[in-house]
């Protein structure tokens, strides 16, 4: 892949857009969004791709994942005025990036493309691993609850209370200043042995758009049925915009959360 | 947990016999077993039950896994002079161990039981993963064989002639010297879209006992296979007091090797 300086005849005044499918380990991360002084997933992907583009490059992406926080599917997009094939992005970005990060795949898009403003809906994770004895493997992966237990059923009754249009202002964090706090949750699956594994208690939670450490707080929140702090008919008072943060669950420790899928729209195709 | 020195009435001249399983994440050590100026998992699980024990403590294992491999269910075993509970070295062992190594069970022994000569079988599986997108989060779990295509059904025909009693001598490290080669592998299963991930591909073998590298030397033969570099029926030729290491396939990373389960008999009873 071409590393160097821009030469002549492998540029173009065009701006060529590239999309990205990438997964990443958050663990060594504080998160996906560039912070000065702190190793970030954006700033990793910023430095690779414009080593291969020859100029700097801006990533965007489509969800801004926390510190700690895994992704499988976190779409993100940047302009490149060099034009390489997708699959060279995809083959020649590894040998730039840190193995905590991975391309799934890569595809053209129209310059300028933003796939935060083309999501259409997004699927995140949140494991639990069940029992006393932790499994050492899952330690950054999933919240270990050790001597809580909880019951799934209660957990599966408040989720489903959860599933629909509601106001969602309980469920988000203190600094989340959006104006809008409605959102829709197509489903709030409770998986049992989820991965074959009897100890582990899989949250999939899938939605039309979601606010600051929202799932978090839906997790903490369904925790907090499950081990009988509240009941399942308590989510009803949590939802509309008068619910109050302080009557939902704490927020679940962030390593136990996995942005699984964006869903996108069709601006990625205008002018590619 | 006691962890200060010995103090008249919670010790006594007997020993007591404390068998535990363990679990651990082998990326950041040398292998369970102790050296000079390494991080071993034996040195960590010593220095814990020393602390409670009052006395330094020896800590004997049913296997030595290499460096970098991981278990689930390690059995080991060790003496104390200081009567403890099983359920209370299982709770404060936790407090003295880094949290890379979980103990998934204890219980009270025969003193001088050594798991390792009590072992009527293990399982262990070598987890894969296949395809060029490799999931980061597995990077330290499965061999991730990016652009080298494997056929799963060539590979379980394979696994199929390694099945039953046989000498193994093909299939173990050159600085493996024990006399008797020949081991019984129960069952050599390849299951496809392991963990509900259709990406993994794991190898599960179960046999009455191991030599050293022997199911890394197994997976790699049968990833050599699925590739087309051997056939199913080479199997046959590597069988046998004859058969040549450098036939085989080489040794598979450590990384994607967990030991699932040791198969004990019933010797820590006797006198327990």
């Amino acid at each position: 892949m071409p590393a160097g300086p821009l030469s002549p005849g492998d540029t173009d005044t065009e701006l060529h857009g590239v999309r990205l499918v990438v997964a990443y380990d958050g663990t060594d991360f504080c998160g996906f969004q560039k912070q000065a002084g702190q190793r970030t997933v954006q700033e990793d992907l910023e430095r690779a791709a414009a080593q291969m583009a020859g100029h700097p490059v801006q990533i965007k992406a489509a969800s801004r994942t926390d510190s700690g926080v895994h992704a499988l599917g976190q779409v993100v997009a940047f302009d490149s005025r060099r034009a390489i094939p997708a699959r060279g992005w995809m083959l020649g970005l590894h040998a730039h990036l840190p193995d905590d990060v991975r391309v799934q795949s890569a595809s053209a898009c129209a310059p300028g493309y933003n796939p935060r403003f083309d999501s259409l809906g997004k699927r995140y994770r949140y494991l639990l691993q069940l029992g006393e004895a932790k499994n050492p493997l899952l330690r950054h992966r999933a919240w270990q609850l050790g001597h809580i237990r909880v019951n799934p059923e209660r957990m599966r009754e408040a989720a489903q209370h959860l599933e629909g249009t509601h106001d969602f202002v309980a469920f988000r964090s203190a600094d989340d200043e959006r104006e809008s706090t409605v959102r829709t949750l197509w489903s709030v699956a409770v998986l049992e042995g989820f991965a074959d594994d009897p100890s582990l208690l899989a949250l999939v939670v899938h939605g039309n758009a979601f606010m600051k450490n929202m799932v978090r707080i839906i997790a903490g929140t369904l925790v907090a049925v499950g081990r009988g702090r509240l009941k399942p008919n308590d989510m009803l008072g949590l939802l509309g915009p008068g619910a109050d943060r302080a009557g939902a669950g704490d927020t679940a420790p962030a390593h136990g959360l996995t942005l699984l899928e964006v869903e996108l729209g069709r601006l990625a195709l205008q002018n590619a």
